[in-house]
């Protein structure tokens, strides 16, 4: 052999066996197991927003308001083992009845309540009907409830009435200061709207009114150019508001405050109940208010007291004229029991995080059909139901836990969820991601509306690009385009609208008692032109499938983009390695918040300079919210996603970002509101506040309060706002 | 070329190939990064035990006692400066210092406190010393303060003196019910002991005294045979116990409950201060309370209620005979102001799990010179951190962050943890595994004490198997095996004893607060021979170097050990993969302390039936938690230990369990203290309770509450007990 050859030869083994050894690397560097970068994964996402039909949702609506689905009833349950039995159907992992024993409360079968005007000789001349004319094809359904108040004190009071207008704190006030009126030993009439009823009946208890009397006025309750139902969607006149009157904040179940009302709970006599009105209460309709009004005496309402029925609004007390000697007359025989009520709850186990969760929960029971509320919002958490389980058929399996709950009894006071927020509390505080709520998934139509927790606010954006927008007329429109034309939130961003959440709806317990990132999708009416109160049928037997069918949403794909929202919400929360939460859009919400309430503190310089007021710790700590924030992501675009403990570790971080902004010690006298940053204000139980501590001191100082513990009140609440801010911003500091 | 060597050329090219591939194979199997199995790391255990040394705690011991350092003085700043030096210069990745500005009480220079002997003239015919005579070779130190009680109501009450034994509640019941006596008005004398002394000074202000002596009794702070000091380690006749006498229940600092005290926090007002007694109270020694004592009138006391003095103890109110017209007067010019306070917080970066926090934390601040409290502790963590400095040069770094904290201001009411621990409750909440309590690392001369949470226990007894014993005649002999031949707890099990945790150290608000895993370790006397209250000359001025290398320590071999148990505890909690915590000895303690306190509420068998009292929900939910400790065990013991998520899940699981008996709601009327299973009962804070919430309740029908009201309240606490160990159960079981 040549030395040349030798040398090719040689070459040529040694260029051999590279490869070889090459090929032994590569195959040995694959073949070592690892935690797999979890880029690699298929994404479902657009498989899932697919598998969500509007075909499909109509039929669960459909089937699910043949029947009344009060809480506490057979029927109630029966739907409940439905759903069961059909979530373990679409492929869920377990799906199972959770019951707990709460305080409900009923009108008596035998003897109804009613509101009547009693004459001197104590005859009665008016009396309120005792139920609303049921629509057409439900004449044969048995158990429609009759419109009451729910936990309205039983009695007979009979006295001089009262005008109070939405029985507003500032209603209440300008009453006793303005036009010189004593509510002591009166019955008052409220309009329903602009607050929760039940603080209505706890500011009428406040003035000493020994019943209040709750109507719907037209003003409130019908839109322009609409017909009442079944002509168009308005409240017809004899249609009537149910509702719940507690004034629970957050306790859930009444007797049983913080702790779950299972067997062995202890329950608290009825004496001492949490939020248990003192009064009768009791609602009618706008035909029944109109022939209590129409006689009244005393002055002239101010102009914005006036409703749109034709009367003069007068304030009272009493009758004019002929009418002097006549009284009003409550009956209300309602009555209180503990009564077994069921949530379900279904799961699908989290491959590689079975112990983080993503929930989407939606109360099931109705005051009657619950056309729209609760299922619509049922109906479309079924479909979100069935979607997942065809996905887990594909292979498809959540990195984190999800699951799904149909509360009970929300209508009493978001019992179901909140007790079952209770009995998980330890676990939830420790692996919730997330809680997306699951309530009415439409209450107008024109447009998305979305209120949640700010770090959710790009997530939101994210999936609604993804989204192709309901409305005729907008073909290959995105629903965030869609949403941004009709709703732009001009005054923060060029963007659309998100609003803060606030409560009345089953998120409550996790979102401001447990500090669990939480938001709340459905579909809205035109914020700017209507100006009704929620829907003009809300909680009347007018709530029917043929309401939304006919009116709401003929192709039910308004419907179908809200169940795809609040399921891609959800979807993206349980499945992406690196929680999709936004630390930045909390940052810029706070400094949006901070600079709010200063200005309303604002309006009182004289007294800040006096009592020697400051914003200064607050917008302070904000700033260092907002840096501690920025350097979070930064830190965060450049994290190891293949290693495993550090993603962990950045999720932690996002997932208890929100549990910082909870004190221990609760809002002032509300020890379930324990959000620093999201809470109602004490006045109004549906209305979000930011910073609700400072809000709620402020509001004392505009409407009674001692100045100097007043605004001694204030700088506490701004000490601890500023406080808990900081720590928040702490927690997203490099972890040691 | 034949076809056998063609044969064997090829055999050879297919060999080689192999061999080659099988190489790259395996360089690139081993190239790949993986997390890596944690079993293979080198255990530094042991090194780090070794590196613990007698000296070097005895030097450490030596510098840090020759100056007082009070809380809040110059001398305890500049301490904290010199242990953040050592600290970075051992090797910590970082020590800062953090400070507070809290409520502290002083002594008024230039007015003694003392207690006075008045005679019908108004002249002052004895009076107490106004301070302790100074021990030899401190005769030129200044600032030794006086004798005092920190947080006494200033004051100078003149009054009829009554002596209240140890001023328990059940003593004050018995003056009242057994012997006729109306405290109301008197000036009230008790002995220390027994229970915390902020308790007897509650207990004085109930029954209406106006002001409070408290002395130290010889048969409480004497042991027989023993010398005074400097002789031997008895109190002199002329020393005496300072301590503060708030009833803060866990709140820190009395003007910023539930808040850090820091520059934008705001304060309550002194008189709406936490805890802060309303009376005059002032301590004394016996040779001073001889004198008062010797006089005084009244029936005599019965058996138990006699000291040791030469007196006949008669109860009062006021003296006999010729002394009849003298009253007592107390002096009490003390004041309180809001002092800054620095804590030394030094940190070892985790490298797996930077996010896992162990804390090794012990106050710094004494009385005086703070021999034994706390320095003894204090040393004993100097030479901890000095050691795992010198492991952190060989090459070892803890899987997770190891926390080192000088605490500040602990003798003023645990302030300095406290306000730390209020400043860092959300990241201690998410983060903490386990506090290890640092205080006086010696009390007496005979065996270990250990007091922890039940899940620690097995991991106490594996590192006392690794700790040689310190007592001569005893070489060769493991810790273990010389502190279970000292004290066996032979009605739980043969093994050492380990008491529960009760308060009074710096562990509180990270046990009983917020729910982490904590211990403490020291040295002890035989409980069973030894009887008087802690240590003889507990907070006096006799607590010097000399003190402990006379008579507890001579060796400093003691402080050895208990150094190495803490040290070691907290070595493997911060380093072990699977956190190192035993459920089943949780599960085992809850039912023994379920059983104890059943058998508590049995002492009364026919309320229980009368009120319908059953413990049946308490035993169910025992036995839920065991099965879920023993299934846990179980699933732990097959657990894949190279997949760091599944490992990060179950250590979760552990590091939350403890988190599970809190109960955001707190006991009744003490917010801080939520722990549903330990606190200190109402009665004695330091005096550690299980099932705190029910014990509270049976303890008020034994003296004095309204029986039905009461037994409600015991069904309450059995209620709320039921439910949270159902929920911590529940924790333990699969997590999704």
């Amino acid at each position: 052999m040549g030395a040349k050859k030798k040398l090719v030869c040689w070459l040529q083994w040694v260029t051999a066996c590279t490869l070889v050894l090459l090929v032994g690397f590569i195959i040995g560097w694959f073949a070592r197991p690892v935690d797999k970068p979890d880029g690699e994964k298929r994404d479902f996402l657009q498989e899932f927003l697919a598998e969500i039909h509007a075909g499909n949702i109509k039929e669960h609506l459909r089937k699910f308001t043949r029947l009344p689905h009060l809480a506490g009833t057979v029927q109630n349950l029966r739907l409940a083992e439905q759903i069961q039995e059909e979530w373990l159907k679409f492929g869920l992992d377990s799906a199972e009845l959770v019951w707990y024993d709460v305080l409900l409360s009923y009108p008596n079968t035998t003897r109804p309540n009613f509101i009547s005007v009693v004459d001197q000789h104590g005859d009665e001349v008016i009396k309120s009907s005792l139920a609303e004319p049921v629509p057409e094809g439900y004449e044969n359904v048995s158990d429609i409830v009759p419109p009451y108040n729910a936990f309205s004190a039983q009695g007979q009071p009979e006295g001089e009435l009262v005008y109070v207008n939405y029985g507003r704190t500032e209603d209440f006030l300008r009453l006793q200061r303005e036009m010189g009126i004593n509510c002591t030993g009166k019955i008052v009439i409220a309009r329903y709207g602009k607050i929760f009823r039940g603080n209505k009946v706890k500011n009428a208890m406040l003035a000493g009114a020994k019943g209040i009397v709750l109507y719907s006025d037209p003003a409130d309750y019908c839109a322009d150019q609409v017909k009442p139902y079944p002509e168009g969607w308005n409240l017809p006149g004899g249609g009537a508001q149910r509702g719940n009157v507690l004034n629970l904040n957050g306790a859930g179940d009444p007797l049983t405050p913080g702790y779950p009302a299972k067997e062995y709970t202890f329950r608290l006599s009825l004496e001492k109940g949490v939020g248990l009105p003192k009064i009768p209460v009791h609602p009618i309709g706008y035909s029944d208010a109109f022939h209590l009004l129409k006689n009244m005496g005393g002055a002239s309402s101010p102009p914005d007291w006036k409703g749109a029925l034709n009367v003069s609004y007068r304030i009272g007390p009493g009758f004019i004229d002929d009418f002097a000697q006549n009284k009003v007359r409550m009956n209300v025989h309602s009555y209180n029991q503990v009564t077994r009520i069921y949530n379900v709850i279904g799961r699908i186990r989290g491959a590689q995080e079975p112990d983080r969760y993503v929930i989407l929960g939606g109360h099931r029971d109705a005051w009657v059909f619950g056309g729209i509320d609760p299922v619509s919002g049922a109906a479309a958490t079924h479909e979100t139901v069935r979607a997942a389980g065809r996905l887990l058929q594909k292979g498809w399996r959540p990195r984190r836990t999800l699951i799904f709950a149909s509360w009970d009894a929300e209508e009493f006071g978001l019992l179901g969820s909140t007790e079952w927020a209770e009995e998980n509390a330890k676990m939830l505080q420790q692996r919730a991601v997330a809680y997306i709520n699951a309530d009415s998934a439409i209450e107008g139509m024109y447009t998305l509306r979305i209120d949640c927790t700010p770090s959710l606010h790009t997530l939101v954006y994210d999936i609604t690009k993804q989204v192709m927008s309901p409305e005729e007329g907008e073909e290959g429109m995105t629903l965030y385009d869609s949403w941004h034309k009709r709703d732009n939130w001009t005054d923060v961003r060029d963007a659309p609208r998100i609003s803060k959440l606030g409560s009345g709806s089953d998120f409550e317990a996790y979102f401001i008692r447990l500090g669990i990132t939480s938001g709340r999708a459905r579909y809205t009416k035109n914020r700017k032109t209507e100006r009704y109160s929620s829907y003009p049928v809300y909680h009347s037997v007018y709530e029917t499938f043929e309401l939304v069918e006919r009116f709401y949403d003929p192709t039910f794909r308004r419907m179908e983009v809200v169940t795809r929202v609040r399921g891609g919400v959800a979807f993206r929360l349980a499945d992406a390695p690196v929680l999709p939460l936004d630390c930045n859009e909390y940052a810029l919400a706070l400094s949006q918040y901070a600079h709010a309430i200063h200005r309303l503190a604002q309006k009182h310089p004289q007294e800040m300079e006096r009592y020697a007021v400051t914003f200064d710790a607050l917008f302070s700590a904000v700033d260092n919210f907002t840096q501690a924030a920025q350097e979070f992501h930064r830190r965060l675009n450049k994290l190891d996603t293949t290693n495993s403990l550090s993603v962990r570790m950045v999720n932690d971080q996002l997932m208890y970002l929100e549990r910082a902004f909870i004190d221990p010690l609760g809002l002032p006298g509300r020890p379930f509101y324990r959000h620093v940053v999201f809470a109602p204000s004490s006045h109004n139980k549906y209305a979000g506040e930011s910073f609700p501590g400072i809000y709620d001191a402020l509001f004392d100082i505009e409407n009674a309060g001692e100045p100097e513990t007043a605004w001694s009140e204030v700088k506490r609440q701004i000490s601890i706002a500023a406080f808990t801010v900081d720590a928040a911003a702490d927690t997203l500091h490099p972890v040691a």
